[in-house]
């Protein structure tokens, strides 16, 4: 099977497989061993000095917990909007009280850096600015180094949702000054779902002091202090998902960040330059084009739900639909974490044999 | 190896196994029939007819998500807590702004209902009360169906931590009226931690509709139109887990809800003899012993601390100790889920071993 969504990828035989141990204390010395060494490897990946905690959830979860760590009710805050996901980082943000200016981008654009000064400049002050970096519904990254470099001429607390990118696409956290970032196991880490992780910077723990949402569970304080001074999380973790994290960050490793970061780049060429060539297009501004996901234009002929159909129940490729609304006008193949440029070609085979039957 | 703290518990091989299968788009149908699959054998487990929601966390995630569905900041709420897990309970309201009147019973007694009573008539009106039916850290099982008709007399939600409990010791949900009830995968389940379920009266529903507290990722209403809806979860779940969860439930069913009662009886009443044969004494009030973990009083000679470390590193049977005050006056040994009376002897065997020498 090609399971060409942008999450949960594909593992590895041997992360599924690292998940057959047996369960342990959670509060004993082996986990505490794993649970830091994780912790380690996953900082070298988010290219950060700070802290990086790992948090029993899906990446939804993170990013609320992004939120009430560094907030309080009546903040100000800018959304840097460009999709689905940039949408729900504002909902979050609003749902717990904050009160939230949405800079909302056109789907396919990315957020440009200049329109983000502006809007700062004519409606200042704001207290931290929310940020996709790979916007998943759309297949765009953002230009993150301007935006953050924009963020910070304003001194702006900088939370960023990096959960499709991290590990994927060049992320370095300390140099973009970005002071919560985002990601979640099932995206490039070639995990499972289940876990997900955030790194936590020195502006953000000064936020974090003063912030007053409500937070109990997703409390970063508890879980620093757990990790420095027990080797613990505060909350039962997901103990098998930890297994294949573990196993699966060895991989990372050894293959090196700029190598995954280039294969990343090179499947992605081929994945868009194989669209292209079957007389599609791509749905994003083609410059902000993303490495982990590619968003192609529905045929004009022919129903964008049929070719998904056929695509999985005859070939065992499964790609995914367009959300909200671009359902039905965009389709898209996820590309991130375990995959290779032969697995592109794969994917296009299928989509050339499909295509002229459902234009038909 | 035996694992025998409250959780995680050991898995069945089976249980580890389901979880080497690959990733599966958590938005098709397959995925989509293992999750109402698993909810309907939920529904039986929990003996209701209401709602069965999952949620990817762990159990205090889901004890977070039973406070900020049903009630709103400045809600007056009954906390009856006989130990650390009904603490946290009454935390988690009070962080979301709840006022919360702590009614605690000492550790090692169960709730009183005739004080629960006295409590609330005397400072009435409340609106909910919470519960632990469990309590893990003390060994000790709350009588709940009482618990529940003082609640009942007086029209309170009934929020009731069963994480310990549910699919082990009888808790039939709808019969004793509870509102919310959690558990959590890791628990009687046999299943990796990274699940939480929860059950949803239609007056939980109520409250819901009214519930003011901020929530985002834990929002029961959306999981419940996902699931209706879509047969989906609203955020990416843990699939791995599911897979494991949705054996382990086949494996429930198959020995029957009351065998498995029964067997956790039998196995914790082989726990309390063999202690007390070997000397030592049970820690809480003995009519309300926890059929899921027995919490046993320190030797009056030596360090109970060095007792768990040389059972764990020579005769590899792991117990937990005390938490907060508690710790070095008791240990605990957990028996739930995968556990049988030839495991307790076993821990009998290592502990009789053991204690001689650390008496010494």
């Amino acid at each position: 099977m090609q399971l060409r969504i942008p999450g949960p990828t594909p593992c590895p035989e041997e992360v599924l497989q690292a998940q057959t141990r047996q369960m342990i204390n959670h509060r004993g010395k082996e986990f505490g061993d794993l649970l830091q060494r994780v912790t380690g490897q996953l900082k070298r990946c988010f290219q950060t000095e700070g802290d990086v905690l790992i948090l029993t959830a899906s990446g939804t979860g993170a990013m609320e917990a992004a939120v009430v760590n560094t907030l309080s009710p009546s903040d100000r805050v800018l959304s840097v909007s460009v999709g689905v996901f940039g949408d729900r980082f504002a909902d979050i943000a609003e749902q717990f009280g904050a009160e939230v200016k949405r800079l909302r981008f056109e789907n396919g654009s990315a957020a440009d850096p200049d329109t983000v000064r502006r809007t700062i400049k004519a409606e200042s002050p704001f207290k931290a600015m929310l940020v996709t970096h790979n916007e998943t519904s759309t297949g765009l990254t953002n230009d993150l180094a301007s935006l953050s470099a924009v963020a910070k001429e304003f001194d702006l607390l900088l939370l960023v949702d990096g959960i499709s990118s991290v590990g994927s696409i060049d992320l370095p956290v300390d140099r973009w000054q970005c002071d919560v970032v985002v990601t979640a196991s099932q995206k490039g880490w070639m995990t499972p779902p289940g876990l997900a992780m955030v790194s936590v910077s020195q502006k953000a723990w000064k936020a974090h002091e003063q912030a007053k949402m409500p937070r109990f569970y997703w409390d970063f304080g508890k879980a620093k202090r757990f990790l420095e001074e027990k080797s613990e999380t505060p909350w039962t973790p997901a103990v098998s998902t930890f297994y294949a994290l573990g196993v699966a960050l060895n991989m990372v490793e050894r293959e090196t960040l700029p190598n995954i970061f280039a294969r990343h780049a090179r499947v992605a060429k081929a994945a868009r330059d194989g669209v292209k060539s079957l007389g599609l297009s791509i749905f994003p501004d083609e410059a902000f084009a993303s490495n982990t996901i590619t968003a192609v234009r529905a045929p004009e002929k022919g129903d964008v739900k049929e070719l998904l159909r056929i695509l999985r129940e005859e070939h065992k490729v499964v790609l995914a639909g367009g959300q909200r609304e671009l359902d039905g006008k965009i389709f898209r193949i996820g590309h991130l974490g375990l995959v290779t440029e032969a697995d592109m070609a794969e994917v296009m085979s299928a989509l050339k044999t499909t295509l002229p039957r459902v234009a038909a």
